[in-house]
């Protein structure tokens, strides 16, 4: 029988969505209370569908049923392959009142949300992420897109879900390289703001590795609270929100660095995390030994802790100078101010920043 | 010296925006209260580029100031042609404070503001149509978007301009068989909802196609009102706001039959208007001396009275049927129910629609 474990609300007035958190789930919760038509299509991906298409589908019975496979991977988070989601749409004549529902980690809810955000200018989806890093960040909040060339997310829309459904018996076909990914963003939320959550990770860092499934729960519950925390008070980014980008201004260089999918984005977070804390110190914000705890604790997560080999301090200068942050030309930076609580700053000393960089390139 | 001739408020709360009508207003008024941040981007395309793009930069002095030009026409309302805003944008290294303008018809003002709704999940921009069809119809409301090649404007978004700025002065430069494109979308007016301006139309329908200053600023101001005010009341096309897309459904049939750009949006919807007023006599809510005079009214407009010659009416069938408004494979179209008044219906009796569709198909 499926197990609730935990429920929580994202609270956005006439768009507050539920967040529901459990095991065997898929192919046993009824999804159609947030189905409003009669037609769904389920996006996945081509290594997540052989395992959990047809038990998603169960979640949606009486329903036109359709779906559509893509290509796994970041380096097709791009208009082609979203392309094959409009495609599958108009072929099985799918009208305004269709839902569309994200079956895999980032890149399907990413590419799945924007599809639907765009989809006859606007259509319902539904969030079933299957990845730690997806169930504890991207499928909530409503930030939507694909990548360009030139930068990582730079197309895309704000559009919320109707439900978020996390089974984490899905974890157990995830490999521990995307488990140590997913860590990064659950680490994320005790470094910006949940201190007594940061010491929790700490004590409980072995168990989460090895997936035990309360401890699991527990993770993924307290992260989810604390992003939809940050999202009610700011939906679109106006200001609090930016701290959810702890690490992603240099995560984002890297990943867009190394290609697309080379790094994972939770790899490319951790790293960038470590870089945001080593700043912070250098900024004289947080001490050397709060910096050595942080790294402690991010290397025992198996998050890589230099930047890839070949980057130099010019590439993240010059990839850094796209990001969405920056206002009129000047770097905006997320750091830690204290340990469990971010800052977002355009007054970091270039020279810290300079040595910043040197200090995580290799060459 | 600019003639601010006209001046009115589309009413959408927070989103608010004012239509501004005039003479000599691209090169000398300034729209940089419009403007949030420092930079713009003007998108046009390569044949009103070389006749307002430098007027057009003058209304925005001391921004930096970039533009991008796109090919012209229909046919190139597709991702590879938005994408070269996107890369234009990232080049320029604009962040989300940018604005982008809209400076051309329907398609430069339709993809203009689909970019500004995905550029970094939603950016500003202005519109500054062009044609006769983009100042009475597209520039107004909010509706951006490109095709698909199963469907048009399939792909797009909500998303409301900071202002509109329309040069009736453009108009000089615009073949006539574009004029006679956009009187439909102005005939169309009045037929769904201000019998007093259709009459105005009938008596000074002449000097409106030799483009006489006085009358088209009038034309122009009264089609605006009638948008705003529908626009106002129904944002998102839950109800009300679908009567804008009288003569669309058929319109939208023969444009994708016809190869995007073979005929003008316009002409399509003329016809389109035509079929539908046809159908509302047959289905006994017009009366056929009333369909005479829409006949007339839109033939002196010089509006195409048939479908293509090769389109049956199989292939109307088939492409009306992916069309936005259907709801559950049910067929939803816009009939008269009288002269000046519009109505959406799903009742309409298959034998009245065959006879319409055979009665403007060739063959």
């Amino acid at each position: 029988m499926p197990e609730l474990l935990r429920k929580l609300l994202v609270d956005l007035g006439e768009r507050s969505y539920p967040i529901l958190i459990g095991e065997q789930l898929l192919g046993q919760y009824d999804l159609t209370s947030y189905v409003g038509g009669c037609q769904v299509m389920i996006v996945s991906n081509d290594t997540v569908a052989p395992l959990y298409l047809e038990q998603a589908k169960a979640c949606f019975a009486g329903k036109q049923v359709d779906s559509v496979i893509l290509p796994d991977g970041e380096k097709h988070k791009d208009w082609q392959t979203l392309n094959l989601i409009f495609d599958a749409l108009l072929q099985h004549r799918h009208n305004r009142t269709t839902t569309l529902v994200a079956l895999g980690g980032g890149v399907v809810g990413d590419m799945t949300g924007f599809a639907a955000a765009s989809y006859q200018r606007g259509v319902a989806f539904i969030q079933i992420p299957t990845t730690l890093l997806s169930q504890v960040d991207s499928s909530v909040g409503g930030k939507t897109g694909i990548n360009h060339p030139l930068g990582k997310n730079m197309i895309g829309a704000f559009h919320q879900p109707q439900a978020v459904l996390i089974d984490i018996g899905t974890l157990v076909t995830l490999p521990d390289r995307e488990v140590c990914a997913g860590m990064a963003e659950v680490i994320k939320y005790g470094l910006i703001r949940d201190l007594p959550f940061l010491h929790w990770l700490d004590q409980n860092l072995g168990s989460l590795l090895e997936k035990n499934p309360l401890q699991v729960a527990e993770a993924i519950y307290r992260s989810c609270v604390c992003k939809a925390e940050v999202v009610a008070i700011d939906e679109r980014e106006g200001g609090l929100r930016a701290i959810l980008n702890l690490g992603h201004t240099f995560g984002h260089a890297i990943e867009t660095f190394a290609g697309y999918g080379n790094w994972l984005h939770g790899e490319a977070v951790g790293t960038g995390m470590l870089m945001a804390a080593d700043l912070s110190a250098r900024e004289g914000l947080i001490s050397a030994a709060e910096y050595q705890q942080i790294y402690s604790l991010i290397s025992r997560a198996g998050l890589p802790p230099l930047a890839p080999a070949a980057m130099r301090p010019n590439d993240f200068i010059e990839l850094m100078a796209v990001d969405k942050k920056n206002v009129d030309g000047q770097l905006r930076l997320v750091l830690l101010q204290a340990v469990g609580e971010a800052v977002v700053t355009a007054k970091t000393a270039r020279k810290n920043l300079e040595a910043t960089l040197n200090a995580f390139c290799q060459r």
